[in-house]
C-alpha cells in the first residue's frame, strides 16, 4: 500500500498543485466527515438532521409556505435526486450506500482480452472524448495518491468502519465534473436550488458508471465513485480541473464552483494532466464574499492556516478550512442543502458570455480588486426570488 | 376500461393524426412483438438470437475484426446501455424487466397533498419545461387511448402474459423523445452505432423516471414507461412530436427518425397538443430510400396498406408496415441493432444547420422530388467508416 511513494517528485507535484502538506499530516477517515457524523455522533445528529434526510426520501409531507420551500420546490428537488438515489439505494441490503459511502458495483465484468488504445496520451485523449460523449462536462486525469483516500470507509447504515477495496493496480484516477444549473443556484437558499445539486449527482452517477464500464469492456479494471472512497478535490486539482477556493470548494475555469465531482480509478495506462492556475488563489486572498455571506460564519476570512475547527477537518494541510459542523447545522435548520457560498462566489458565472470571460481574466490580474468591486456593483451573486425562477421559465 | 370511448370525436382525432383504423382493428399484444417472440417463438428464437442478446449483457468475449464490430466498438455500445440496463435489471427477481416489458417502479410514493399548478395549459407548459430541464429533447402531451395499449404485457423471463396495471385514472400521456447521436448513426451498420441507441435509452430512462417522480411529488399519480405497456408511436403522433414514416418510425421535425421515445401516464390535469404535419406523408410517398436500402427488404415500397406480414404487425390499421421477422433476423446476423433505415432517411439530418432546415421545408413542398434528388446527389445518408468516427473525434 505505498503506491504514491513510487513517485520521486511528490514534493514538486504538491508544489505544482499548491498543496502545503505539514509534517503532522494524517489521512482522513470517512467516519469524521460531517455527513457521516450526522449518523453516529450525538453532537451532530438531531431530530432536525433526521428530518433533513427524511424529506429527501419519503413521499412529500414536510415543507414550508416560505417561497422557495413550498411543496413544488421540494417536488422538483427530490425528483432531480431520483436517479442518484436509485443508484445509492441499489445495495442497501448489502449495507452499501453506493456513490456516498461505497464505490459503485458495475453490472458487467472485465473483458478477458485487453485492447491496445495506443500511447497513454492517445488513450487519455480518447477516454476524455468518450466521457464527454457520455455527458461529462469536464474530465481530467491524474495519478493515484493514497493520501487523499479515506483511511476507512464508513457505513451510515450499520455505523461501522470498513477497509477500502480499491485494487492496488489502480494507478490512475479520471476525475469528472458535472456543472450545476446557474439559474437554480441563483435562488439559494431554497429547496428549489437543491434540484441543481440532485441533477448534478444524477448525471454524475450516469457518467462515472458508463465510463467505468467502457474501461472494463476494454479489458482493464475500473472503479466508479462519487463522494465515496476519497476526498475528491485534491484529485480534481491534480487533474487540472481547477483551483482551490476560500470556501473549500474546487473553482473550475468553466463553471466556477458550480460543479459536482466524480472519480474513476483504473489500471488503464493514461497520460496525466497538470494542475492549472488562473489566478484563483490571489483572488480569494482579496475576496471575502463567501466568508461574509455565510450565515453561520463557517468560512474563514483570514489566510490559509493549519487550524482545525473540529475532527471534520483533515489534519496537517495548510489551507482554507471550513467549519463543517456549523455548515451542516445550517443545512438542517434550513431543511435543505445550502449553497450560498457558491451563489455569491465571483467565479459563479455563466461563462458562455464573452464579457464574463473578460471579467474572469481580469480577476487573475493585478486589477482583481477592481473586478471584485465591479462584481458587487453590478449585483452579481444576489439571490433571485424562487418565484421568479418558476415564472421566468415561461 | 373504456376511457377512450368518452371522447365523442375519436374519428375526427384519428383523421387529424392521419390514423386509418379499419373495422377489423384489434389491439396488439406484447407477446407478438418480434423481440418478445425471440424468447418464446421457436420460429424466431435461435442460437444467433441468444448470442445477440448475450453480447449486450456479458463481459465482452464475442466480436469480429470487421471495422465497426471490434472489441472497442462493442465496448462503447455496451457502456452506453449500462444505465438503461441497470434500471431494466432492477426487478428481475420479481419477474419484471422494467422499461421493456414492465413499467418502471418509482422509489417514492405519491405526496398526500395535491398542489394546484393552475390551468391545464399552464400545468402542461410547466411540465414541459421541467421535463426539458431533466434532459428531454422533445415533449408532447395527449390523452390516454386504450387502443394503443398492449392487450397484455409479456415477460421475457417467465414467458408468460400478464395484465396491464395502469390505473384507470390516468387520462393523460406525456410523450418524451431523446435524440440519438447523428455522427454515430452515420456509421450504421456497426456495433459502434448501437452506442447511440444505448445512450438514447439510458437518457430516456432518467428523464421519464425524474418527470414521473416530480408529478408524484406534486400529489398526482404517474407511471414512467419506455418500450413497455404500449405502442409509443401513435401516442407520439397524437402528442404532436412528429409524423409517421415509410420505415414505420416516427419522423420528428427536430431530429427526423433519430429518436427514442418515453411515456408517462398521469392523472395530472394537462392540456393536450395537436398532431403536426410538415409534409412527411407526401415525401415518403415519393421516397423509397429506406425501402431500397434495407438489406432484407423488410420495408414496403408501395402505398400504405392493411397487409400484415405476420403476427408482429397490428391488425386493422392501414399504414406502412414493416416485416419485423426479417428486420430482427438481420439484427441477429449482424449481432447488433440495425438502423440503416434511420441512416438513409432524408429527414435524418443535423437540423442545427440552416440550409438543412431549408431542405426540410423543401421536402414539404411540391419540389420534394428535387430535394430528394439533391439529397442523394450530395451524398447524404451514406455510411461513414467507423474508424473515421473514432479518429474524427480527435
Amino acid at each position: 500500500m505505498s503506491r504514491h511513494t513510487r513517485s520521486p517528485s511528490r514534493n514538486a507535484k504538491d508544489a505544482e498543485a499548491g498543496f502545503e502538506i505539514q509534517s503532522d499530516f494524517q489521512r482522513f477517515s470517512q467516519r469524521d466527515d460531517v455527513f457521516r457524523r450526522s449518523w453516529w455522533d450525538a453532537r451532530i445528529r438531531s431530530a432536525k438532521s433526521d428530518l433533513f434526510y427524511a424529506t429527501y426520501r419519503e413521499p412529500l409531507s414536510n415543507w414550508r409556505s416560505t417561497d422557495g420551500f413550498t411543496q413544488k420546490d421540494y417536488a422538483l428537488r427530490n425528483a432531480a435526486w431520483q436517479v442518484s438515489d436509485l443508484f445509492t439505494d441499489l445495495k442497501l441490503d448489502a449495507d452499501r450506500r453506493e456513490g456516498f459511502n461505497d464505490e459503485f458495483t458495475l453490472t458487467r465484468g472485465v473483458a478477458d482480452e485487453r485492447i491496445d488504445l495506443g500511447t497513454p496520451a492517445e488513450t487519455a485523449a480518447e477516454i476524455k472524448r468518450v466521457a464527454k460523449g457520455f455527458g461529462a462536462d469536464l474530465v481530467g486525469i491524474t495519478d493515484y495518491d493514497e493520501r487523499w483516500m479515506y483511511v476507512n470507509k464508513f457505513s451510515d447504515l450499520s455505523l461501522t468502519e470498513r477497509p477500502q477495496e480499491i485494487p492496488a493496480e489502480m494507478t490512475n484516477v479520471i476525475v469528472t465534473a458535472q456543472s450545476m444549473d446557474y439559474d437554480l443556484i441563483r435562488t439559494v437558499p431554497s429547496a428549489l436550488s437543491g434540484a441543481a445539486t440532485g441533477a448534478g449527482y444524477s448525471r454524475d452517477a450516469m457518467v462515472v458508471l458508463s465510463v467505468a464500464q467502457y474501461i472494463q469492456n476494454l479489458g482493464y479494471q475500473a472503479v466508479a465513485s462519487m463522494n465515496d472512497t476519497s476526498l475528491a478535490i485534491p484529485f480534481a486539482i491534480r487533474a487540472g480541473l481547477g483551483e482551490y477556493g476560500r470556501h473549500g470548494l474546487l473553482i473550475t475555469k468553466e463553471f466556477g464552483p458550480r460543479v459536482r465531482l466524480g472519480k474513476i480509478y483504473t489500471d488503464l495506462p493514461l497520460a496525466h494532466d497538470k494542475p492549472i492556475q488562473f489566478g484563483v488563489k490571489k483572488f480569494c486572498d482579496a475576496c471575502q464574499k463567501c466568508s461574509t455571506a455565510c450565515p453561520v460564519q463557517a468560512i474563514p476570512n483570514g489566510p490559509p492556516s493549519t487550524e482545525r475547527y473540529n475532527q471534520s477537518n483533515i489534519k496537517g494541510v495548510r489551507k482554507w478550512s471550513i467549519d463543517g459542523e456549523k455548515c451542516f447545522g445550517y443545512w438542517t435548520v434550513q431543511n435543505t442543502d445550502c449553497s450560498i457560498c457558491i451563489r455569491v462566489c465571483p467565479y459563479n458565472k455563466d461563462f458562455s458570455k464573452w464579457w464574463l470571460r473578460v471579467g474572469r481574466w481580469l480577476a487573475g490580474t493585478p486589477l482583481r480588486r477592481l473586478m471584485l468591486w465591479l462584481d458587487g456593483w453590478l449585483g452579481y451573486g444576489e439571490r433571485i426570488d424562487p418565484r421568479r425562477w418558476w415564472s421566468a421559465q415561461g
